[in-house]
């Protein structure tokens, strides 16, 4: 069962509440020997931090996590290490509006639906804080599979793509999006601040490279390499769309189009692909290539428009949902993708290294 | 672990190789007292079976699924249920060529690369013929969630979209190819044929949809509705992209235009919802409205056109795939799709009756 | 899997070591609407409390749980609760000699082959005080099933066994024994306190008995009533042998004394068992009989009598075990008996709930 | 979720009921490349297959096994293993009496107040043929770890024991008793002949032990060595009670005298102990000691004396259960037991292997 758990062999367990003192998660199964510290894990809750830019929320949180276990003179003990960051900004606003209506695009209804209750400060548990768990838990995934480069990056905001040959990922840290292409860049600029201040919001896509994966992590069916990649990416808040490789698109070609022809390579032990339409996974299994996918974002269903809705009495009113939004989820949801592909491969490199030794 | 398993309490556990004696699947934790005979999942495999029109591979199976027990006197007994289905038609045909070289776009590569061995006949485990045991485990989760109704059918081949305006579900099982759009299906007929003669392939987009799932089916977190169709989905072979509602389209609108505004519904109690670009699917919990996925298929990877290789050694060649081929894998995974929703909703319903009594 | 977890549905993760700055679990999976604060479970953390009696461990904890999310307005959200007791007395003692040498009986050697390294502070994560967040989560579980009172005690130190025909359960909260026969609370008292002051221990056994559980609770097979819960009891700390109903009696007997006749009960609907020799379970699924199981303690390793060992070098050398340790773990172990019994019901309610209904 | 699946890494899903058309495992997640064929599981069929002496069961089953998939010229491939046994015996005899009234001991009325049906045919999904599918399962096992030797026996009928002093492993498959003391076997022939002719049953105690286990095998908490042992053992049908070492004799001694002093090796790295007293398991983690365990069978609840018991209607009645029946059903349990030591080892390494590397 996985309510709130995720992974086979190196398994996260997250809690916590937006506006409960704290929110934690519980890595478990994580190999010992491992240098850990808190150090290892902040500069990637740094990347996710709100409150950075006018472009994420104005939330102040410093996220700073603390590890509560399972770590033992700098190193991995091999037992279940314990992340906790404490609820700072949890201003006592009003929430008896949100309390009572239901804010359409959110999980407000379905909650109360399911549980016959909600916490309904700050989006409870179905805030996009849970994510900063997932940051620091893959931070340690990461560790497990150092021979693994990950990179993360928004490929397109609204509509409005980056420029794949104005790709540079030393580009990518620079700019409050990140941004590959600096052209898009400095266009986002404009498109995000005009959300923001008409109160609206965006969707993006961020696309997300794995490469040094070497081939044969995966498995043939149910826990199949792209499989988990999907229900992990599909698990992050906000998120509706995922594709491997080429992903829809390959869906519109033929097999001659779409087909990554191999041939032996210049070590003469690892064979070159002259593409990469599969996205670096066949059968479930990877091939050796850089891993790929996509992630869609929906736009911060927070909006100042009001909307048509009902309250928790079933009778029509309208919400306009005040408060400290990002304009386009998608931002900061850019690390977060970049977390869950490194949990999922270092589960998946464990599973292997299980079965096959 | 779940290299071969799916579901959490509904637990599907396949098994079997395209040439081996037979296929299996062992569906355990199913409700007791369900009326179960073959001839309630014979129909579903009978959609998917091959050989039944020009369109789809020309290999002869009949199909014809055995249930070994977990069913007395007519009725599900709450334990597992065995469905086996005899290989028939395990054509002696030479199986040298692919033995040695690696068909691109096919797991061959990357199996050998994980367990150092494969069994090559007709793609072994990673043949699309495991998908019947999807859709035979599937007709039993229909059985447990009788208030859905699922409807699966082609959205588009080749880039050739429906008309949506000319949906007719009635139609979908008038054409071989699940197509809900008359005109379509008469394009497709061309369209498929061609590829078919070519020797070449073709891509899909299939879409699903279930009507009848209460509010509060699935869980906040990483067992999310939307995140364990994703998963399910992008187990099924050749499957690259998975969409909920809008998808990718969500992604490129604003908070407007993705909103799903609520009104009372006409019976005071359930509420109406304006649109449905979430899919039915809120915070990971349903919302009452229908859930809609859609699942992209590449073109089949076996193609007439020589395709530049290595083999086992490591020796550039080339292959080009004879043999008994689907032109478009997608149209058989139609039933496929269906059945892996159903199963992933069964599932759901069993776990919120779980916990939420 | 589950390194550091237990149960299906309702599902405990636990975490921390003896001597870090806390140890904590998370509860996951428990039904919406109860009413939980830490008032409810305090009470039974101070029952296992060290440092009440010379019986104990004189390592002096407060044990204040504190509930970090999962609870809003006094009631259970659904979501995962996340229990932590911040670790007060963790003198700074000198644990030189325990780092370089392995203690007989102890985890240290096992720890050291498996991981390479261990926390040798305390016993580390093999410390009996992770049994403290058992007995939280248990509080939890009780709530899961209100219907069932649970009842466990010494029934045996150092082979002085208790008088059945004493039984008094009210006694067993009267003395520092959780005994149920005054007269053997008197011996004990001599007998514990003889090795206490000898420097050595006693092992126990401790019995625990479910009233009010309904008929249905369990699995066919592997996760069958008594399997879980023999897994469960021998997952606790120093527990060597795991009896349900008879135990080894019941392999000494016939079928004839073994029988549990069964006629009609006084209100016609439930049946009335003359014996309950099968402790409540046939089948792996309870039969509405009390569940009763029996448990064996191992005396605590730490003695003071030196005893023959290696270091981490592999010399030869010696160890006495000085510092604060129970005399008698067994003790201590009755109240997470008691807890593992209630995990072990409410989960298994909650999973037969899932699949019948 | 595992309601007829047992292990993590090494996963067994078995099906079937006794008088069904067959019964059958999966064995799922097991390492590639090993040799095996039907040879290598049969013998140990032949071992727990009925109707071999007049000490077991009359039922004539060849229990053929068939391997349908995971194995190709010879090797695993890594992908599932579905093993099956045509059920041949199935003698048509009239069910009615079974069918209306319940047996005290077995799970008839368990299994109806779970389900609300039950396949009553010889004991259906609860009958001992179940543990077949486990003798099979286990010879895979065995494969997994060839470092290891099992060795499991009959220590005890009806409260007459073996004499330790004339333990001899080679005298085991001598008998019929799987004894390993001759003499007791001789005494035992009497004993359960005169239980067979009487109608009547007896209990037994099985001890296995496992020789070559490396330390560091297990887990610190939930999914401990031991507690994953218990938990195998007590799935076993008519089991009720498990011990590891010294079990509840370690409840009634010292800590001096439970000790297991360590001295440095003949060959200076692995440690020599002067005692086993822990069976081969500290922490949940395996020492390199002999891991041994104790199983107490209770007597098959199969008897010719007539039991009071009730109808399905509640009605008082009587009951004596003719049939072939195991007058000892612990001996035949003896290849069970090994096998699920087998199992519990080999997915325990494979575990570690994941973990540690």
């Amino acid at each position: 069962m996985s309510y709130n758990s995720f992974g086979h062999m190196l398994r996260v367990t997250t809690w916590g509440e937006s506006h409960g003192p704290a929110i934690g998660a519980v890595v478990d199964g994580c190999p010992p020997g491992l240098a850990l510290s808190e150090g290892d894990i902040q500069p990637f809750l740094d990347q996710r931090r709100p409150g950075q830019s006018k472009f994420t929320t104005q939330r102040q949180e410093p996220d700073r996590v603390r590890i509560l276990s399972g770590v033992f003179e700098g190193q991995t003990t091999g037992t279940p290490i314990s992340l906790m960051i404490e609820n700072v900004d949890q201003r006592s606003k009003d929430y008896s509006e949100v309390a009572k209506a239901y804010r359409p695009g959110h999980a407000d209804y379905a909650y109360d639906a399911k549980y016959g209750l909600r916490d309904y400060r700050g989006g409870g548990r179905s805030s996009a804080r849970e994510t900063a768990m997932r940051v620091a838990a893959g931070a340690i995934a990461r560790l497990v599979i150092p021979q693994v480069t990950l990179t993360a990056y928004v490929a397109e905001i609204g509509g409005d793509r980056i420029d794949p040959a104005r790709f540079d990922a030393g580009e990518i840290a620079r700019n409050p999006f990140f941004c590959p292409d600096p052209e898009a860049a400095k266009r986002w600029e404009t498109l995000v601040d005009e959300a923001r201040l008409a109160g609206s919001s965006l969707g993006a896509v961020v696309e997300c490279r794995a490469e040094g994966v070497p081939a044969g992590w995966g498995a043939p069916l149910y826990a199949k390499l792209d499989a988990e990649l999907a229900g992990a990416m599909m698990s992050i808040n906000a998120v509706k769309g995922v594709e491997i490789g080429d992903g829809f698109d390959a869906a519109r070609g033929t097999g001659e189009s779409n087909a990554d022809p191999m041939r032996p390579g210049p070590d003469g032990d690892t064979p070159e692909f002259l593409a990469n339409h599969a996205g670096g996974i066949a059968g479930g299994i990877s091939t050796g290539q850089p891993v790929t996918c996509r992630v869609a974002f929906k736009p911060t269903s927070s909006i100042l428009t009001p909307v048509e809705t009902i309250d928790r009495e079933g009778t029509a009113t309208q919400i306009r949902t005040k408060g400290r939004h990002d304009p386009c989820v998608g931002i900061r949801g850019t690390p977060v993708v970049e977390a869950m592909m490194a949990l999922v491969l270092a589960d998946q490199m464990m599973m292997h290294r299980g079965q096959c030794g």
